[in-house]
């Protein structure tokens, strides 16, 4: 236990944005700078950030517990996700995996099983294992490597993990590490729940949508045949650790995904972040480092407050999932991996605009907005043809979000940057919704 | 929701031990006397309750999401599980499943899902639907019934609930039943924690085992090919609800498996209740109705206690598995449902007691009276034959109070009532143990 025993006598501070700051950031009053360049870069340094609103701060709560060491310069940002004895940090920044103690210093136990895929492995596994065990050979590293896609969230690859960490006898003392996209998270994370009823893991998001939305806040599961996410737990990590550099080596269609769930932060609460968006969406789109940086802080930022203010969804949170009841029914009714979740989410937001549209709740000028948006960023902006109303209204029937047989949604009420998560809403509207986009 | 809706009109008390009051009882210091008939009877009246050192008390922790009613003259009595917002009461007493009213209480949402077997859906299903819909019209019940034995603790039976609960289009606001013995309350519990993330839920225990000791504290899983209960969660439930007269249709087998769980708290902590068995286990075994509400009562005091005080087994938690990580070889061994859980708990708790006894911890005098008693209640006192060293030692391995590859065992230290858990013990005493009880 090299790592842990080391760690135990670091000094504990961090650097993070105070709740107000983020407040503050996230409106733009004070402390925000509208220019790219200047508002956002690779390294900030310790008086550096608190110039810029950062604190440093000495953790008490968790310093008995898992002790912290200061954050070396290439960490660019770190963005708390306040949930009491929960809490953890999302550690953003570039070369980050380069950084063998940041890892080191979260990892509990001598055991850790990293949890990956096929594709992933070959350009990530061994960067990750010699992060975890370099000046470190108390910590002995298990992989499971397990097929690509969303098909495979499921319970048969699931147990895959359990039958690994077993049949390497890890017992309660040991981390897992979710090194992948969403799917990976989810399923590692859940792995982590269940096994031994839950020991530690840590997030190593790879794709932009896990880095901007999956890898933060804890939700975990695996689909069923009839619905994505019906089993799973509200289970949180140790640490997120994005490694920016991690999406040189992803594919287009992949990044583009990752970006609605971008443009749905601004949406639903940050009319600044999406003004934002709609000027740099050809840097995004180009990966410019400081462009993804700025994108993945304040999505980080947006979903962490949402997450401490709502961990286990009782409403606010939501609120996160505008047009993912159409865009779940698209991903069942095409099969699980068809489209990726990011391009369903962006048809489905569509959707939600359109029928927002039909109940007089916001402007024609919105709904041209966001259809531009997504244009630029090549997503789709309507559901493939195969789904039809029946397929659509059969799937939304076992979301998440049906309470006592009715229906919610999150549609867009007001200005940009408002929404609302109703049940209250003309289902005939719904219905001239779902006959414009279907063609049967 | 005829049921949540009326019960908010009513007034919210409950039966409760003050936490001091139990520990006194416990104790046997001022409140308890050792007369079995004038200490326990089936119907407790609120003024006789008060006599005997219960408390009505408002409950006004819990009021604001799910008020309770004041408890009929049925309920013998309740003990409170405190873990501050999960709290939660275990209903102990003859006919509580004609007590259509103590059950919908706790129900949340218009959807019902009962979960039991093959062997006591005949028997049970039927009252306990009644019980959920009487004169309550707003709710609908499903049941999944699953077949009976612990060999069906595995993945593929729990799909089998996920695929009812999600077929049958159940949302968040639903309530899931345990209606059965362990092996139903831990698949159930499992079930529900992993729903939608998160669902309600209710224990109805119909065996002594499920009632003294599974039901309580929420331990839920399932077993995996390589040990038991490696796959879980700590999920806790809305309530508990014990109708003793379950147990006049338990195979006397059965009932002595739960007595082993008996006298499990007798040995780690009350070793008045030890006392209190030896002198009654003619009586428990005959099912004399005194002695089993006794013995189920002082049980899960003894475990309400353990668990308000560690939850999540960090230590205190664990004395509760003397004997099982021997039996849990044992049944890993034969595979699972040869023996039932509670013998193989029988012969483990005589291998850890030969094994304190070895280190010299204990007297031999304690060694001959939990060999004397375990014998009154024809329960084994070795592991079969089959079983070698190497088969308990492979077991043992993967035993989820191992830590950083320690084995931490729960061992008798002192006179009786008295424990230990830990890892810090002779291997070759255990070796010794081993030997001893294995032929080969």
């Amino acid at each position: 236990m090299a790592a842990v025993s080391s760690s135990v006598a670091s000094p504990s501070l961090r650097l993070s944005h105070t709740a107000s700051n983020r407040r503050s950031l996230r409106r733009g009053v004070a402390l925000r700078s509208p220019s790219l360049a200047s508002d956002f870069r690779l390294s900030v340094h310790v008086g550096e950030s608190v110039r810029r609103g950062l604190r440093v701060s000495a953790n008490s709560a968790q310093v008995m517990e898992q002790p912290r060491r200061e954050v070396g310069p290439k960490v660019s940002t770190v963005v708390d996700v306040d949930l009491g004895n929960r809490s953890y940090p999302i550690y953003i920044g570039s070369g980050l995996l380069e950084e063998h103690d940041l890892l080191q210093r979260h990892v509990h136990g001598k055991r850790v099983l990293v949890v990956t895929n096929t594709t992933v492995a070959p350009l990530y596994l061994d960067k990750v294992v010699t992060a975890l065990t370099s000046g470190n050979s108390g910590v002995s590293v298990e992989s499971v490597i397990l097929p690509d896609g969303e098909k495979y969230k499921e319970m048969g690859t699931l147990m895959k993990v359990f039958d690994k960490a077993i049949e390497s006898r890890f017992d309660r003392r040991c981390t897992f590490v979710a090194l992948g996209g969403g799917v990976i998270g989810d399923m590692c994370g859940f792995a982590a729940a269940a096994f031994l009823r839950g020991v530690n893991f840590i997030q190593i998001p790879t794709t932009l949508m896990a880095q901007v939305d999956s890898s933060v806040g804890g939700k975990t599961g695996i689909n069923h045949p009839l619905g994505k996410n019906l089993i799973g737990a509200f289970y949180q990590p140790q640490c997120v650790l994005i490694d920016t550099d991690t999406l040189n080596t992803l594919p287009e269609r992949e990044l583009a995904s990752g970006v609605a769930e971008v443009i749905k932060y601004g949406l639903i609460r940050d009319a600044e972040f999406f003004e934002w968006q709609e000027k740099n969406m050809q840097a995004l789109l180009a990966r410019d480092p400081s462009a993804l940086a700025y994108a993945i802080k304040h999505s980080c930022e947006n979903k962490a407050e949402v997450v401490s203010l709502d961990e286990k969804e009782s409403g606010l949170r939501a609120t996160l999932n505008l047009g993912h009841t159409f865009g779940h029914a698209i991903e069942t009714g095409l099969g699980y991996g068809e489209w990726l979740h990011g391009e369903a989410v962006a048809a489905g937001m569509v959707m939600a605009v359109d029928l927002s549209y039909r109940l007089g709740w916001i402007d024609d000028s919105l709904v041209k907005r966001v259809l531009t948006i997504l244009q630029q960023a090549r997503l789709p902006t309507a559901p493939p043809d195969s789904i039809t109303v029946e397929m659509f209204k059969s799937t939304m029937a076992v979301d998440k979000k049906v309470a006592d047989g009715l229906l919610r949604l999150i549609l867009l009420k007001g200005p940009l940057g408002n929404c609302v998560f109703t049940g209250d809403y003309d289902r005939k509207a719904l219905d001239e919704t779902l006959q414009s986009f279907c063609k049967s």
